[in-house]
């Protein structure tokens, strides 16, 4: 077994130099800039967390765990063009840095790199790393509309959210631990298993996401808190708090969404988030879907012992105040 | 052997109706536009025709037949992003009609479809179609930018055209074949020979395409005549052009190349093509290179008779006048 620092070490040590130096370097530089970004790497981390756990060799799961993190960052490069975000990670995004058009042919280069660096495994593990990567790809572009999609639409249902949020962000995650589990050579019971306990964190993380954006603290979470309020985001605790709200408060809602005054706006609707209890059921919420991703990981057929360093991490996810 | 006709029959039979009918709509409807476009289908055609050169059963290349066109509709609709065009095939671009996120979008998911497509086939075809067409893919992306630099440069030689036209053209064509053979059992010198064939005849056709744009009948090429000297594009003819041209002359093209009156450029530019003898050395550039795709082509080892169907498309491709 090995702890996460060894198997991050392991990773950065194949992959921190520019592996898109190449010709022609206007396709490869906005690579370059995105992937050279400082990130906390937890995608290609649990794909080489899970390999370990079902004692895979950590090296044969190299080439997955880059392929993740492209895959990841070639979707990051897309959105931010799609969201006119002109920052990431301190950064001008790629196409702030490049242009729309080198962004755009950038991140296509990019996916076709990521099922490049894929299929670089042995032979009995191409297919169904193939498969469990191409039903995530799909699913996070069907997700990513879906979010497109509820910003013009006011009735979006929790489940819709949730089944949005599966997709656009969990699946990857989960993804993240069935290659791993593949390349470990587990039983497909334990890759449902344990592709479960990656979409139950993934789902838990994000909606602790919707929760810090309105309740962190701001030199923490690193923005401005308040984002998703002042932006109208149908999140988790939006939601709840819509459908918790009395008559009255239900007739003051629109008042305080239109409010001009941000600060106003943001203070009116967070104290409507917490005296309508749907802050209290949000946390309640990431906590189960916690309960459920531990309850996923216990289902694993290996010793408890080697289950610990992914039961901490999802610990150190959810305990997170930033 | 069967002929072109029930090749594309048994194509059309498979893939005619709307593959992509599903949910999120937002995100299925721009790629059905695309896909339902009338389009000649040259390359799902030129797999299976491949397949069956080598006794392939035709059946099993449909769905990598219909990844490359999935393939070639993604890189359609992100190029028209990019190029900023409103009209494809007579009908508004996907980006004009559903908007530019809804086309990076529907592009970013189609190109994950050819990539499931391309691995719906036996397991012993998967790893060696992975590989050509992932080699191939990035060449295109790889092409693309060198188009892109291409415009903003006064010096490109003909070789760097030519190679530019190899990656963002050609290859997809040598591809096609490629999977063909593949399926089809072929040998690895033949997949060479045949790969050959393909890259040459698309070297030909975009410089064929070339001469018609500045010297074919509007009626017939569907667009006005003369539409790449208007843009300064540095085709194959426009580079000859520069080169053959006499001091007198070469002094006289900066003049041409400023002129505002657009039909006065396009004559202007038109009669040094002719009288600098580029026209006639780009007509034997086309030939040559249908000349090599034919020797590719009989190189392959297959009875001459098995090869007909594939030599009479490369001929209707060198003789073309639209």
């Amino acid at each position: 077994m090995h702890s996460p620092d060894v198997l991050l070490h392991l990773y950065e040590e194949k992959f921190a130099k520019n592996n898109f130096y190449a010709n022609p370097t206007n396709l490869y530089k906005p690579v370059d800039h995105i992937m050279q970004m400082k990130g906390k790497k937890i995608r290609p981390l649990l794909v080489l967390m899970a390999c370990d756990l079902f004692g895979g060799k950590a090296e044969e799961a190299l080439n997955p765990a880059f392929s993740v993190e492209v895959f990841h960052n070639f979707s990051l490069v897309h959105d931010d063009i799609m969201d006119a975000s002109d920052i990431r990670r301190g950064e001008p995004t790629v196409h702030k840095k490049f242009g729309t058009n080198a962004a755009i042919l950038a991140g296509d280069a990019m996916l076709a790199y990521a099922y490049q660096y894929l299929t670089n495994v042995p032979d009995e593990l191409l297919r169904p790393l193939l498969t469990a990567f191409n039903k995530t790809a799909i699913e996070i572009f069907e997700g990513q509309q879906m979010d497109v999609d509820f910003e013009t639409r006011n009735d979006v249902a929790l489940e819709e959210y949730l089944k949005m949020v599966e997709f656009k962000t969990s699946v990857l995650l989960a993804c993240c631990v069935q290659l791993g589990a593949i390349v470990g050579k587990a039983s497909i019971e334990d890759q449902l298993a344990i592709y479960d306990f990656g979409l139950n964190l993934g789902l838990s993380f994000q909606i602790k996401d919707d929760l810090l954006d309105a309740f962190g603290e701001a030199e923490k979470v690193g923005k401005r808190i308040g984002g998703d309020i002042l932006q109208n985001k149908k999140t988790y605790l939006f939601i709840s708090t819509t459908q918790l709200c009395s008559a009255a408060q239900q007739a003051e809602l629109p008042r305080l969404i239109a409010e001009t005054d941000e600060q106003k706006k943001i203070d009116g609707i967070k104290v409507l988030m917490e005296v309508t209890g749907a802050k209290a059921a949000t946390e309640q919420k990431a906590e189960d879907l916690y309960q459920s991703a531990l309850a996923s990981l216990q289902k694993v057929n290996v010793p408890a012992e080697r289950k610990a360093y992914l039961a901490a991490i999802a610990e150190k996810i959810k305990n997170r105040d930033y």
